[in-house]
């Protein structure tokens, strides 16, 4: 019997947006998947809906017996008290008590951490940082996050919150307010939002004829101007050579935190791929310390857009060595 | 016989200008220290005086057979090559096979690590680190650099060149050319070249008497500035004033990488203590992502100046669990 007993977890990516859970098997493979929108009116009616579905998940999956645990990939979580404790992208009174909250409501094991640390060691699992011992995970969507796998360590930190590259401030955002109070953060440029704004910019500063102008710009997205880069449009490739190059700017001063083989974008933004990869990687080199110089790659996932970070998340419960 | 075998190890710490040498126990204390200039015609011949001194102060003390190996703590070192790559404030050429040139001479092991990372080893053993897994040394001397324990681990990345701290670019060192041929570097400022740099246009650029305009501006040294500031002067003082509050945003961002429980100063400019620790503490607040605020110490090394480099360096061949 033991052997079928505890081969699966549960991973949950909590996002900004979108809650999405899925029962995955011990390879990595997600056998079910389902998700609901993250902006409930409170934490509580959040975790009643979360609870149900992943019941009824296991339920009609018959794996009762079977589940390891639930792992949670959740912004600014704290591994060790099992909270949120100060997301700036969700409207929830901080702290979230979600590690207590739903073995409340399950009666199974679970752990939390970091969406973006999640998200690294779904990339180290299954995706293009396999093999690695080095490298950093940029998450890319309604906030920024990172993840840090340092000589084979995932880097948590004091309280599990280290790695908030996300909240790192450089001049190329002066001027830029963050959702955390502070000015200048790479997330005012790099997240869904910083790209509408670059676009909203450029398109009010000049007169370039723009697929973009038939759209109100209040309802723009991050989505539309990549394909309208793709499709050749001139504003919407600057916009994506700006954030580019800043992220690459950005990239030059966290390899000289880390000294890392590779940094990773990961999240829906980065789905724009080369648009972001290749200025990325020219900033990167012509910003960067000569040791770290024509040494690091700059990658996309190659994971499909959630899919890494629920991987990662179901990953927690079966990681003696990370704080849960 | 055994327990009179390799108890002691011998420190060296390669600095910018000296080369300090120590016989060190296996609690950590120091038995015999030596120094001479870094600045050599070749590394070559820094090797022999080296391999000589050290040769000497084994034999004076009797140790010939109780030696377990040579730490070296060295500007851009590789704990993985066993060389000096690309340091920015030595004249000789890299890459330097420190490693292999001391082994040829001494034929005892020889392990070589960054001097930041030996400090920070340093203070883990032996000074205010005690007890602490997560927490940043940034060394300030000639040059800037930096030695970060998380979770337990010495962060040393893909080839041994994790927290380059001295080059990571400010705002605040606009202007600034770094000798690592980078515009913006930390170094710039927080270096003993860097605080006279900033007296000097400070003197410049104002009419405030001054106890410094007694020296020619180009025989300031940073010992100096420290000293007029503890003696009251306004210039100097504006000076520490300056460099901590600098130190201050830089910890800020660094805090956000690691989520340290202490940032601490290390070097020879680090004497300079509540002088810097305090702009530096306010303005580390004032900056900070709120997840960190008020939760991370600001202090100065507890060790003697160069002796936390010496007796980290000393550790290094008693770490199976680092690079060497």
């Amino acid at each position: 019997m033991n052997d079928l007993k505890q081969k699966y977890t549960v991973g949950v990516d909590l996002g900004g947006t979108n809650t999405v859970y899925a029962l995955v098997d011990e390879t990595g493979v997600i056998i079910d998947k389902a998700s609901f929108p993250t902006d409930t009116p409170s934490a509580d009616i959040w975790a009643d809906k979360l609870a149900s579905g992943i019941s009824e998940m296991i339920a009609r999956n018959k794996l009762e017996m079977q589940i390891a645990g639930i792992g949670i990939g959740a912004p600014s979580a704290n591994p060790s008290s099992g909270c949120i404790e100060g997301a700036t992208n969700l409207k929830w009174a901080p702290p979230v008590p979600l590690v207590a909250m739903m073995k409340q409501r399950l009666k199974l094991p679970v752990s939390i951490n970091n969406d973006a640390n999640a998200a690294a060691l779904g990339e180290r699992a299954y995706g293009v940082a396999k093999g690695l011992d080095n490298f950093i995970v940029i998450t890319l969507g309604t906030g920024v996050g990172g993840g840090v796998v340092c000589n084979g360590h995932l880097l948590c930190g004091s309280r599990g919150f280290a790695t908030e590259l996300g909240h790192i401030t450089f001049p190329f955002a002066k001027g830029r307010m963050c959702g955390c109070g502070r000015e200048g953060c790479l997330e005012t440029i790099a997240s869904a939002r910083g790209i509408v704004t670059t676009a909203r910019r450029m398109l009010a500063e000049s007169d370039t004829p723009s697929s973009l102008r038939q759209t109100d710009t209040r309802l723009l997205t991050a989505k539309m101007i990549a394909e309208a880069a793709e499709a050749g449009d001139a504003i919407a490739q600057a916009v994506f050579n700006f954030t580019g190059s800043c992220l690459g700017k950005a990239a030059a001063q966290f390899a000289a935190f880390s000294d890392p083989d590779a940094i990773i974008l990961f999240g829906g933004v980065a789905k724009a791929g080369r648009l972001l990869t290749e200025p990325m990687a020219k900033a990167f080199e012509a910003d960067v310390l000569h040791l770290y110089r024509g040494r690091v790659k700059i990658l996309t996932s190659s994971l499909c857009d959630a899919e890494a970070a629920l991987i990662g998340a179901a990953s927690l419960p079966l990681l003696p060595s990370q704080p849960k």
